[in-house]
């Protein structure tokens, strides 16, 4: 049960963004630029960073969300995901996004853990400038995403085949800041 | 100096909103809401639990911007931003910012972290649904602030007196959400 009254039935995030829908509208929107823009990194690269962040903050509701997100983006390549999850260093990946999962999965811990190798061997990995910045805050999103949905005890699905319906949804038509700032109702 | 070429002169977080503006604009609306509000918590108990957090995650860059912020407006009582920074408990404030500083703190740590009790504490102190909900929202965006700060490697004045002035144009003009959607320039 949630530390707070939401009164809704979503689940997740969504439950916290109905109770609030104010602060939805930036969270949202931060979701569907840093998510689903398609310059540099694709979305399946997005997505997995996201999801490997959540799964180091221990966040289920989150890095099952994003794994499922990936996981449509990825042609249902569940073991890839996992691969990525848990042993991204030997996941049939490039090494661009390796070095780049190492860089995020630093921010998790704390900015200041990034250091100046870890971005140089991002770039020579082929990394721009933009690939790095969208890196660290996504890593850095996740670690407020994460915090948010865990932190108020958002009620979180344990069967992880609920997952994919939203995920297919989110990957059609966004995270929904368009719904936000319309201030319609949350559907 | 920062990790990427930010190609301008501003400090902290501002140089990385101008580097990527798409993503400045959802940054700074969160900002705006979550710490101008000033329905529940006042703008100085929003600046105090920014401050506390960004101490924890060590991020000098903004634990003295926000509480520069915090040291406006408590009319320049920079002695009581610090006892809350460092020794909370035993600060000159009331029961109820003090069981949402318990909170907040949790949270910098993770969201798991918080429990029941800490929620039962605060409410027994006064505290509403809205004010637990702003609070873990503050702190886990905190985490997200400070990481971009300095997983960027954004560049950090070590003069804690360079703080102030932009502290007092923020506290009038605010976090500049609307400067952002318009597509102006950065200034």
């Amino acid at each position: 049960m949630p530390h707070i009254e939401v009164n809704n039935d979503f689940a997740g995030i969504r439950s916290l963004m109905a109770f609030r829908p104010e602060t939805a509208e930036p969270l949202a929107l931060l979701a569907d630029i840093l998510l689903r823009d398609e310059e540099g990194l694709s979305r399946a690269e997005r997505e997995l960073i996201a999801t490997r962040v959540s799964y180091l903050n221990d966040c289920f509701y989150c890095h099952h969300s994003h794994g499922e997100l990936a996981c449509v983006y990825l042609d249902g390549n569940r073991e890839l995901v996992d691969k990525v999850r848990k042993d991204y260093q030997h996941a049939d990946i490039s090494d661009k996004l390796k070095a780049l999962l190492t860089i995020a999965s630093k921010v998790q811990e704390s900015g200041k853990a990034v250091q100046p190798e870890d971005i140089a061997a991002a770039r020579d990995a082929g990394a721009t400038d933009k690939d790095i910045h969208d890196t660290v805050l996504i890593a850095a999103a996740f670690c407020l995403y994460n915090r948010y949905v865990d932190g108020l005890g958002a009620t979180t699905p344990t069967d992880i085949s609920t997952y994919g319906p939203r995920a297919r949804q989110v990957a059609e038509r966004g995270y929904g800041s368009h719904i936000y700032s319309t201030g319609q109702p949350v559907r």
